[in-house]
């Protein structure tokens, strides 16, 4: 079939053009899956949350993944997913990663941040407040089709 | 801010419109996220895919889930997500199932079903079989944005 296994350098680059996926995080064994915004950038994917499930769930178990896909047709797509640990960017601790993160995500996700800083600021609610953090890649695998197959993203595992 | 939680029954005609999303699975708490096409209908998931590492995390801790998304833009989207444990198909005990789970899938999915038989019968890989399992949903819940929001899908929880 064909489908090809993606060496790294690969996944990597589509993980630079790329700024949105799907963020999995477990707790006692229960996967759970939501969208997520990101930047990608060395061993890192930046993000961006308010509090709620996948933060409370990710501060009891660090351990997550990202999968990040592009699919055009039932014969063309790339899947890569990035396993890894949370680490979440709080002050005064992580100053310099949190905002490096902003700057990181300001660009495509400015309109965003502006909306929960002015929120914030008419609520004085600190639980819509931007809380920044990081996945460190521990391992990164990618599937991609070549030219014509049979393939589906239902596929490769 | 605009955002609303969907009552099960929107939940329920979402994934009755959808046939494609990225399933959660979950092994010593590392999450696992790949994307699957299936076909809903009562309190069921049904899917089909070849052995891998997915079916063989699913066998050892059937705890899943399935989030399925439908992005038009940041201020207009819809995510739902499915928890439930995984149930495989297998022959003679779930034959019926089996056999009702080939025919909803048929369908949108018979140029896959047929490929995969093919390239079984050429190779006599049996590891190519299709296998059909099912996801027996045990909760729903939705997200779905309300005309123009500050809303984007990496938020809800």
């Amino acid at each position: 079939m064909a489908i090809k296994e993606m060496p790294e350098n690969e996944c990597r680059a589509f993980l630079s053009r790329t700024s949105f996926g799907r963020l999995g995080c477990s707790l006692d064994n229960q996967p759970y899956v939501v969208p997520i915004n990101f930047a990608y950038e060395g061993d890192y994917l930046y993000s961006f949350s308010t509090l709620g499930q996948k933060i409370e769930w990710m501060r009891s178990n660090p351990k997550v993944c990202v999968q990040v896909d592009e699919i055009n047709s039932h014969s063309e797509w790339v899947s890569v997913i990035a396993s890894g640990a949370y680490q979440e960017l709080r002050e005064p601790q992580f100053e310099i990663e949190r905002a490096h993160a902003r700057k990181l995500l300001d660009k495509p996700h400015r309109w965003w941040l502006n909306a929960l800083a002015e929120r914030q600021l008419r609520s004085g609610d600190d639980l819509i407040a931007s809380l920044f953090f990081r996945i460190r890649i521990e391992s990164l695998s990618g599937f991609d089709t070549v030219s014509r197959s049979e393939s589906m993203p239902g596929d490769p595992e």
